[in-house]
C-alpha cells in the first residue's frame, strides 16, 4: 500500500512531519510514537523495507528528543538510503540480540506510547514484556487525522494520481465488455492504470451483473454479458499517492430501472460532494448522499460507508461514516462514493476523490459521471 | 507469502489441524490460539482474505470448543467459500460494531492465549481492553513447530514445488549470463518459475561477481560478466507449498580458487543433508555444514544459518540453526543451505529442501550440485 516519493521530498519535509507528529502525541497526551513499517513509516521518513518481517524495524518519535529508527542490521544500509533517513539517527541491532530491549532505552519506562495499527502484535508483546509498566494506544485511534490534512505538494501528487485513473477510464470505456471475462477487463484496466503512471495498482474491480450487487466482490470468470450493469472501481499509487475512482457502464441499452437506479446514485454522489466544505463534520457528508438514496427508497440497499481518506494509501481516515465527528478541514482528502446494491441483480457505485478547499470541496476525478454505454 | 490450496485438502484435513493446534496450545498451557490473517489462517482454514486490514478477521481456537472464525461481514461470502470453512463456524461482525466485544465473548476472561505474530497491534490492544485480564503469547514463540510437521500430501506439494524450481533451473542454465544484467536473468528465472506452476514468485536472486558475496543482495542492473560465479536462488508457492533452491554457476572457465571454494560448499551442503535424521537437534545440521566451512579455514566467510523451514510460506520454523535443540521429526522440511561470501569478490552458496524421513533425510531438489559452466 506504500511506495517511493523520494524524488518530491526533501529532508526538512519529513523533519517537519515528524516534528508535527511528535507535537501532536505530546498534545495527546502521549509520551510519543512507535511507527512500524507501513504508510506512517514511509509518510515520515519516506523509508518502506521490502517487507515487514518478524525482525523489528520501528521508528521512536517523541517531543524532547531526536527521532531514532531502530532497524535490523542488514536492513541498515537500505533504511540509510531512505528520503528521509537524514532527518532520523539510525540505531541498529544484529540477530541474536533482543531489539526490545535497544528500543526500552529509548523509552519512558512509564510512558504511553501510540504504536502503529499494522505493527506485529509480537512486537508489541516484546515491549510490554521488557516495560511492563508502558501502556499503548493503536497510532490511529490515538491521532486518527496524523496523515490527513494534506500540503500543496500532497494535493498536487494526489490530483495528478487522479487524473491518471481517468485517463485509465476513459480508454477501458473504448474496450469491448461484452463476451470477455470480468478477469480480462480487470487486466487491461490494470495495464492502463500502469501505463499512465501508477507504479502499484491496489485494486481492478470489475463486477458485472449480479456480481455488481457484492460491493466486495473483487474481479472472478464470470463473462459479461448484453445487459449487464458493470461496476469498475480502481486505484493504486501513482509517485506515492493514491488514486481510487468508480463508474458504473452498461453493456448496451440499460432497462429503466437501471438507469433509475444509476440516476439516484449519481444524485447521492453529487449530494455528498456538495455537503463537503470547511467545519462540516464527516458524517454529515455521509447523510447528505444518504438521504437521497433513502428519500428515493432504497435506503437498505447502500450497505457501506460513504467514504474513506486517501493519500499514500488508498484507504486512511478520515472516515464518511455516521458517527464521524470530525470536522473537515481544508486539505484532507476522501472519497464520496455512495451505492446501491441489489442482491443477485446489479450494483451501482459512483466514486470521486474530493479535497476539502477554502470555501467548499474540488473533485479530483472529473469523467463523466453519467451512465456510460459500452460494447 | 500464502496461497490457494483449495483443492488439495478436505475438510476434515483442516478440521484435523485445528483439533492438533488447539491440543498443542492447551499443552503449552494456553486457553487457545487466536489466529490472523496470514500462513497459519491458510494453513488451518484454507482462508485468505485478500489483505489483512483495520477489520478484524480472528480464527479463535480452544481444546474445549468450536473453531470460530470472526470476520467483517462484508468478507464472510468469501470466507465460508474457504476450504475449510466447514470445519469453523463463522461469526461475522457489521461496520460500526465493536469486534472486540464479540471476540470477547469467545474467551476466557483469564486466560493466555498465542496469538499471531503478524496480527496488528490494534487488534491485540483492543482484545486487551475488551479483556484486561487476559494475557498473550506470541504464537510462534509459544508453539514454533505447529507446521513444521508435514503430512504426506503436504510432502507431496512440496516435492512438486521443487521439481518445478528444479525445471525453471534447467532451462535457466541454457540462458545466455555473460553481458545480461542481472535483472533480466531474474526475470527469465521468475517467468520460467511460473512456466512451471508457480502461482507466486518470492524471491529470485542474481548475484554475480563481488555481488554473490552479499547474502542479502537480490538482485540488480550489474552486467553479468565472463569470469563470474553467479548465485541462483529462487523460490516461491506453487499449489500453495513453498520451493526454494540455490547452484552457484560460472559464466566461462573459474579459476581454482574458485573451484576449490565451490567444492567446499558441496561439500558442506552433502555434510548438512547427511545429518539429517530423526530425533538429531536442529543445530546440529548447522554444525555438521559449518564444520566443514571452518575446517577448510573458511569460517568466517559463513555468515548465515544452514537453514529454515518451508511449507506455506518459502521461510519458517524449524531455523537450522546454533541453539535451536528442537529435534528433527519425519516430515519437517527445511533447506540446508551454506555459502561461502569473499568480500568485494565473489559468494558461493548450494541450497536443497530437505525432508526427515524415518530413518535420515531426503532432498526435494534434485539437479546437480557439481559447478555449471554457463554463457
Amino acid at each position: 500500500m506504500t511506495g517511493s516519493t523520494a524524488a518530491t521530498f526533501t529532508t526538512d519535509d519529513y523533519r517537519t512531519r515528524m516534528e508535527r507528529a511528535a507535537r501532536a502525541a505530546a498534545d495527546a497526551g502521549l509520551a510519543g510514537l512507535l511507527v512500524a513499517p507501513g504508510p506512517d513509516l514511509v509518510w515520515l521518513t519516506g523509508y518502506a523495507p521490502t517487507a515487514a518481517t518478524e525482525r523489528l524495524t520501528l521508528l521512536v518519535l517523541a517531543a524532547d528528543r531526536d527521532p531514532v529508527l531502530v532497524v535490523p542490521t542488514l536492513e541498515a544500509p537500505d533504511a540509510a538510503h531512505a528520503a528521509g533517513a537524514a532527518a532520523v539517527t539510525l540505531r541498529d541491532w544484529t540477530d541474536g540480540k533482543d531489539p526490545y530491549a535497544l528500543t526500552a532505552g529509548l523509552l519512558d519506562a512509564s510512558g504511553r506510547y501510540g504504536i502503529s495499527d499494522n505493527a506485529w502484535a509480537m512486537h508489541l508483546l516484546g515491549l510490554q514484556k521488557a516495560l511492563p509498566d508502558t501502556s499503548y494506544a493503536s497510532l490511529t485511534e490515538a491521532l486518527p487525522m496524523l496523515r490527513a490534512v494534506k500540503n500543496a505538494a500532497e494535493l498536487d501528487l494526489l490530483a495528478a494520481a487522479g487524473a491518471a485513473a481517468d485517463a485509465a477510464f476513459e480508454e477501458i470505456r473504448k474496450v469491448p465488455f461484452g463476451g470477455r471475462r470480468e478477469s480480462d477487463v480487470a487486466r487491461d484496466l490494470a495495464d492502463l492504470l500502469r501505463r499512465f503512471g501508477h507504479s502499484q495498482v491496489d485494486f481492478t474491480i470489475v463486477a458485472s451483473g449480479p456480481n455488481g450487487a457484492n460491493p466486495h466482490h473483487e474481479v472472478g470468470d464470470r463473462v459479461v454479458e448484453r445487459g449487464d450493469m458493470v461496476v469498475l472501481d480502481f486505484g493504486g499509487l501513482k509517485d506515492g499517492y493514491g488514486s481510487d475512482t468508480s463508474r458504473t457502464v452498461h453493456v448496451g441499452e440499460p432497462t429503466d430501472e437501471e438507469r433509475r437506479v444509476h440516476d439516484i446514485v449519481r444524485e447521492a454522489q453529487e449530494a455528498g460532494f456538495r455537503a463537503v466544505r470547511p467545519g462540516v463534520p464527516c458524517q454529515d457528508v455521509d447523510r447528505a448522499a444518504r438521504a437521497v438514496v433513502a428519500d428515493a427508497g432504497y435506503g437498505e440497499y447502500f450497505i457501506h460507508r460513504t467514504g474513506h481518506g486517501i493519500g499514500v494509501t488508498t484507504h486512511e481516515p478520515p472516515y464518511i461514516i455516521e458517527g464521524e465527528e470530525q470536522p473537515l478541514v481544508p486539505g484532507m482528502c476522501f472519497s464520496v462514493e455512495p451505492g446501491i446494491y441489489l442482491p443477485g441483480r446489479f450494483g451501482v457505485r459512483i466514486e470521486d476523490i474530493v479535497t476539502v478547499t477554502g470555501d467548499g470541496g474540488r473533485r479530483l476525478n472529473d469523467t463523466t459521471r453519467e451512465m456510460l454505454i459500452v460494447e
